[in-house]
């Protein structure tokens, strides 16, 4: 077996957020659900920036600001995903790079551009993202590195690159390559991905046996399984993941492994300004706590104050010290 | 005479800042002035760039940040400034455009690539700048809209783009241009320009009676008069120019016309965090309370309002409502 070297290697998509506020009237004239993300082609994208306020642009992606996170929270962390040959591209790498994050990806020199999420902030803090994920949908199997995976403890999948098929063999790639290792694969899920027929797909390869430790939020398992008992969604998806991890915003976590279950409340936040970003924070610091051997308690724990850091300020990358405000 | 459509057009760096917290020891290793601001070559900024952390971009360029606090004053306002026809450029030409200020200069399609600035901010809040001008030096005369400028009440020149000799030529046919159509001229001044045999230029300018309005702060005037007391400074520039706008940080503000003095204190501010734009701003909102028809003390005030709130949260393009929090 290959030494691991790393903590953590993540495949998501690489893209920058472009954040700017608006009040509820401009998501109800475009029809937009709140807390929603949805995808926008080459010509949605333009009118809608053409539309928003200001923007502040922060590099984003929700399996990349978890790596962020792992990395300030002292892991060692690495990110694959697919940006182009341009501005936005060379901003989304430095800013991996310089939180110690491993990034290679080869780049590639056509277009698309390198991806975007337009984030649209309400008073209420509320995020609803619109993608255009530009080249991050480009990623093949090929700009895999299996040594990198080999490398790393944890695989961590994104949810919303499941969606692209080329994406989706690559992240298959990854998992196969990463229990032929003997690591562990996680995948965290997004609503998209829940909802409709697609979820017959996404619970075939939980069936598989893909996934040891599964993310979620309530409302993402509900879709999922289809339960409306929320015991049941637990029930139902535990039997095939040795980890499974639920986020119920302000009412806490739980977590499952085989018949033992813990629960916690959510940690106490002054003001909350900006949800973007909560649930990858936390699977960042669940999966930090966990390969630092912490038990399952302690890891619900440190996913929750990671989170609740998150949404403490504009921006889904991390601002205050997380390995001091977790104490690992 | 042309009717005045607009009430104020400036002529600056067109730029996006690049925030990122540092310690007073990376400052100190590169023997980085704290608070200042320097000109970066293209090797300097990519290497700058790769030793900084994770950066949060947002488009910047001092007289383009005092179009964007003018436009939430309620101003009609417009922008003169050089991009590039690439990913910066279009997020800078954006956020103007979103803000309700005109801005039309053509693109230039060769290198360089639009500038951008470094900004490091350290944890008692001051910013010491590197700017990596690009594209923003190469405004000329030709890029002018001769009507634009007559149409505007106020023509504001940036002193940032009083350096380089074509943009240098630019704001001069600007400032002719207007005067020609009974304008007002104003001008703020940026430290670099004060020093060294430099100063003899501005100095030359300034007594010349191309400036009506001059906007400077404490230690700039200092250096550019040469004079080690404070009321001499004042004594000496406000002979030059119409009005005289100094402000001094925590000791407030003063502005001269003729015989007439009136100095405020600064605005109280609950916690200061991250002082880039303070000056931009303040000229932003005395520039709105006198086109709004505001007696002398009035203005400063305004300015005073400006600069506070944009002194207490990252970045210098407003978030507040400033309209409401001015009262205008």
């Amino acid at each position: 077996m290959t030494s691991t070297s790393l903590d953590i290697v993540a495949i998501g998509d690489a893209i920058v957020d472009v954040f700017a506020t608006c009040d509820d009237a401009f998501l109800e004239e475009r029809g937009f659900a709140k807390g929603s993300m949805r995808l926008l082609t080459t010509d949605e994208a333009r009118d809608l920036y053409a539309a928003m306020g200001p923007g502040r642009e922060v590099s984003g992606g929700s399996a990349a600001n978890s790596m962020a996170g792992a990395a300030a929270l002292g892991l060692s962390a690495a990110f694959v995903g697919q940006v182009a040959d341009d501005q936005l591209g060379a901003i989304f790498a430095h800013d991996m790079r310089s939180l110690g994050v491993k990034f290679a990806t080869p780049l590639i020199a056509d277009p698309p551009p390198t991806g975007r999420c337009l984030i649209l902030v309400t008073p209420d803090a509320q995020r609803t993202m619109s993608t255009f994920p530009g080249a991050s949908h480009e990623l093949t199997p090929a700009a895999l590195d299996p040594e990198l995976i080999r490398s790393a403890s944890v695989t961590f999948l994104e949810g919303y690159l499941w969606g692209p098929e080329r994406p989706r063999a690559a992240m298959l790639e990854a998992a196969r390559i990463a229990h032929a290792a003997g690591r562990t694969v996680a995948f965290t899920l997004s609503e998209s991905l829940c909802l409709g027929d697609r979820r017959h797909g996404v619970l075939g390869m939980i069936e598989a046996g893909t996934v040891d430790l599964l993310f979620g939020n309530e409302e993402e398992v509900r879709h999922l399984t289809g339960c409306g008992d929320f015991a049941e969604c637990v029930e139902s998806l535990s039997k095939h993941v040795a980890t499974l991890v639920i986020t119920r915003g302000a009412r806490g976590a739980v977590a499952v492994e085989s018949d033992y279950l813990v629960e916690i409340p959510a940690a106490p936040v002054e003001r909350i300004v900006d949800t973007t970003g909560a649930g990858d924070l936390f699977a960042a610091g669940f999966l930090a706590a966990r390969c630092r051997g912490r038990p399952l308690r302690a890891c619900l724990e440190t996913g929750s104050i990671a989170a609740a850091e998150i949404i403490s300020h504009f921006g889904a990358r991390p601002e205050a010290d997380l390995k001091e405000l977790a104490g690992l």
